[in-house]
């Protein structure tokens, strides 16, 4: 059976498409050894994790205990995070049944370079020390890393099995590039809160991925059609990647939010949020069906979508049952997004969308960046307190006079130049994909991990243990499959 | 294949019961806007997640740091009980080979409608202000509300295969509300300790489950006998789960102990006992096997008994020896119980168990309320110091003069109301669940994904690449499946 | 099927020979009863864990948070040191096709018991109180058990497939023993630094478990070599356990490292570096195959060879850039170890490696160790500050005045002692392996789960719904596979 489809692929041009011998090590022997030099030029340990450093801080600061140090405030929510880069996305994309390799192999391979790039760019944006030239680091950079990598692997969901490594580094190099860019605009310029990335993660993210993938439109991608769907176990392997992101994304969401209540409170908002949307998103998948069955895509995908929405928000005082509105309704509009807008979108629009990351980042990050600008817009003194209103909102240095309506308005427009981001630098680096260098396969040769990696025999042809070590039966050495292509030949 | 099963479907009645498109999208919306207008009225942040409050609370409390929010205490725990309800028990249920779906899927749904009623009955017995009328919640809260989901869970697993998720919705709503009261009886009136819930959760959750299943007892559940077990790497999702649930159940029990030594010890404790557990599990399972062969259910299930068993005991200065004492009966216990009792228990007592809860939560949970009752007895001043004890045992206020010898009275006699409470509440939802109108599925159509889910085609249908690409064969467009069926037909 | 094969086991004698129903359980009971005699008489908890010994610890260290228990600087990288011990090493090892239980399941046992016996082993060498004659354990000891039998697990990656369990627990029994013993050396006597445990655990345990391979040599190995491989599945169960281990890695290398900027800069350190060999591991596993496919083997592997080498120097000023620099060669020495020198040593040595550890732990371990040395030997006043440098390495007591020189000396004696140990412990415990009672698998019966697991039927052999439900075929009770044997009989 191997042999015989390798005999078959040299029959067809195309998949030599897929020949990544020179390009893939390329790309990454020259971009680690950049990251090498850059990083020797660029980073250093900041005060809290330089061992003379934390010791000059302590003195300085007059702190007498070590778990003072930021490390202890973050460190479990970095490791969420870091979960849910890894093992949440990327098991979220083994649902296709012979693109397991691929989903969760190269999003390890984007993320792995994506941090280190994203270090070096949000370092030169945020923390540059004009003085020394340095970039320090600790453990809310390393969060900001991984967050960072989070666009562009959104954007890798509506790639999925239509592009090669090498093309998914090229979108990691420059979704980091623009979102260190748009994130600089967002946070530093226009001085919006988005601690959970709504805007400048997912909406970002979705609208970067959607462009590109409108890009690169395949207009024979039906070829492909037989592979572009789940089998029963792959299913439940993109289960652990969604149950991993669901369960940590109040750890997302509040990862680098203020200290004490600031993270305390985030992670309460997001956990009803969410526990919301399960309700809502099975209500909804169940009436889509004629029969009342429930779409296992919608429960590993739109469950989701209250955490994205929950992004900016969940640090401001919301209030629990705010939280469980915007569940609610984002329950409803992302599985009704899986029903109707992906299918529309593929028609109409000629937008591929493997995932379906319109309706899981896209939308909800746009509303949950709407949702906080309401929320900002409403925030009194009277709820907040006067120090928590300059905390929550960072109210301080030049912007201490911004009013409440001011800040919303900001927050609504981070919201459009994190769409304009999206959606203008996704058609550039769309463009720079078609190149035809790349190694992506030709239509009729998607969603197929043969493509790209070595693959394992079959799971049908492990021969029975009778046959081999008995020696009793000598006709029938080959398999069930290797007795069809005899009938076939 | 999959239009053979549909039209096969049509031919007989029962599997028309499992139509949920009407019945399921109304209890979740229904419920789901309950809870937000309830979350309206009642819900509303603790001082140590409330901006305005926590500053205030910093002040009055004499605070300088951040770090002495509850949030840091808990958080860790938190994710990992977290982990344990939604992959833990939800992965545990994956075992069967057609039933994975239903496994993971509904317990993601009544874990997450649970937690949010959780904290509505808990907070309404043990958090109503009786000024403002609020419940005030913190990550505490969550912790409890994810507790308090786990004895529902418990019952799914004696339901796993033969209910629907509108009746799990009932279980749930009635279990959570049961437990509330059950948990209002035994840690406030008793006034019982019970941090990891050995008698509140386990046993209570146990016993509902059995008394439910022996109500809704299947005659004729043997025609589903073909899909009742697991295959190959059904076994290996289920491990996942375990595994969790073995790594984490040192944070279960001590989630909510006492900040300092008592959270600490109650990991050792736990730790400890999980290990010896593991051991006995083995052993017994390799001498109930003719040829000594080692058998996966055991290993899933009995070596998590002590882990459930230590609930109560292992915030109490049970000494690490103890704890092991304790982890090797629970591991011959529970074992025997798989080999000898579930099948018994089927037999003798109608009682139709799918997970084994019995062995693994209903006996050892009682086991661990008298292991606790007994340590709680033998505690002395020497040991706990005059503070610790005070402290351990909460006998302050109106319990300052309770006798050891009575705290271990109550607390055994706390094991007996969580199974009072388990036994006629489960009876009594048993009859509930009764009525024909809830979309259980036939006797013939068990532990079947079909019922319930838009199932993916099967694995062994994946069409050889082969045949798409090169378009050689044209005759052999079917797969072996429906080869078969055209031999049927 | 199942029937068939039964019967053909019985055929060939050699099968026999895996019969452990006595052996095993009396392993599992001697050594576990050994447990609680011996910590009844050893084990008590320490001032941090016990109730009485906190609240004084509290009073005579001026302590006024319970914040400041070790338990809330370490639990966090407990737990994800735990995940890596049962979940990480347990289903990297699940990657052969029909020995996913034997993985997952011996992997927990040895585990299981490894930890109880480290704690007291550890505790004789390490924290024996001379007066009262009792060990003392807290957060930090379980740390260390777990990080103990990671050695064991370690050898346990060599012999995968091919011992009884039997067989693994004397492995484990004498693995911990060792590793107490040249942990004493390395730690206590030469004073090494060794936090993440490059020598102590990964040299160690490699060349633990290539030499114990070495001495089980079996030439006729390739009539198993049909089961010697992965299956699809397979190697995404594998891939859970891989990226655990990525991802928690940092935690691992940190978890014990000081207080404050210690763990800090650990885990930055840990996390570049293991960022930085992936991408290499990617280009050199293109590179090695003439079409440029990946090598799932490769990521699941080498990805993490960068966390093994950096055990060591992780918690020193090695620098952001230093760690991408040992990252880099990592991945590029690891992954040329899989394609070339595994294939090497198996043909010309005589030395079977079933996972590769050769590559992941051995080599990696003792670079990192060397590193250590070289980075240790290069510390300065100037980078560390005056008390940074006595704290970092512990240079207090008697070893005041040892320079730095000396230090890195004393680290690369470290290394050898532990390659020493490893080799020489090996081969002792190979030949006490060699005794012909242990119950292990013929030649033609390695890998696989026949010999120790009742397994469930084959997944193939679900039968169709159709024929149960219906009763329309009467005919075609039989599967495929028994049509098969029909035809063969």
């Amino acid at each position: 059976m191997g042999n015989c489809c390798e005999r078959a692929g040299n029959f067809f041009g195309p998949q030599n498409n897929t020949y990544i011998r020179v390009s893939l090590p390329a790309v990454c022997f020259v971009w680690q050894i950049a990251m090498v030099i850059l990083f020797g030029v660029f980073i250093r340990y900041d005060e809290e994790s330089d061992e003379k450093g934390w010791h000059e801080f302590k003195r300085s600061h007059n702190i007498t205990s070590n778990i003072e140090n930021d490390f202890y405030f973050r460190y479990p929510s970095f490791q969420d995070v870091h979960v849910m880069i890894f093992v949440g996305f990327g098991f979220l994309m083994t649902f296709l049944k012979r693109y397991s390799f691929g989903g969760v192999g190269f999003n390890f391979l984007i993320a792995a370079f994506g941090l280190q790039w994203a270090l070096l760019m949000q370092g030169w944006f945020h923390s540059l020390d004009p003085v020394t030239g340095k970039i320090t680091i600790g453990i809310e950079s390393l969060i900001n890393a991984d967050f960072c990598c989070a666009g562009s692997l959104i954007a890798y969901g509506a790639l999925l099995g239509k592009v090669s490594p090498v093309q998914l580094m090229i979108v990691t190099l420059f979704g980091v590039t623009l979102f260190a860019v748009e994130e600089y605009i967002i946070l530093d310029l226009l001085h919006c809160r988005d601690a959970g990335g709504s805007m400048v993660i997912h909406t970002f993210g979705g609208y970067y991925g959607l462009a590109i993938s409108w890009v690169l439109y395949r207009p024979n991608l039906n070829l492909s059609k037989r592979l572009n769907g789940s089998v029963y176990h792959s299913d439940l392997f993109a289960m652990i990647g969604s149950l991993f992101l669901w369960m940590f994304w109040p750890s997302f969401n509040s990862a680098i939010t203020n200290h004490g209540a600031g993270q305390h409170r985030t992670v309460i908002n997001t956990y009803l949020s969410l526990a919301a949307c399960v309700l809502t998103t099975f209500a909804i998948s169940s009436m889509g069906q004629k029969k009342g069955k429930l779409d296992m895509v919608h429960i590993q995908n739109a469950s989701l979508a209250a955490g994205v929405a929950m992004g900016t928000s969940a640090e401001f005082m919301i209030t629990p049952y705010g939280s469980i509105i915007v569940g609610f309704c984002c329950g409803i509009i992302s599985t009704f997004g899986y029903l109707y807008v992906t299918p529309f979108l593929e028609k109409r629009l000629k937008l591929q969308d493997t995932c379906g990351i319109h309706n899981l980042h896209a939308v909800p990050g746009m509303l949950g960046g709407f949702v906080g600008a309401i929320v900002a817009a409403a925030a009194t003194e009277e709820v907040y307190g006067k120090e928590g209103l300059v905390e929550t909102f960072g109210l301080s240095g030049k912007f201490e006079n911004r009013s409440m309506s001011t800040q919303g308005a900001y927050q609504a427009a981070g919201t459009c130049v994190a769409i304009a981001f999206g959606l203008v630098g996704g058609v550039c680096v769309g463009f720079i994909l078609r190149f035809p260098l790349w190694g992506d396969p030709a239509d009729d040769f998607c969603f197929d991990d043969e493509a790209y990696w070595e693959l394992p025999e079959d799971e049908e042809t492990i021969p029975p243990v009778l046959e081999y070590n008995n020696h009793m039966i000598n006709k029938h050495q080959d398999t069930h499959e290797s007795q069809f292509s005899l009938e076939e030949s």
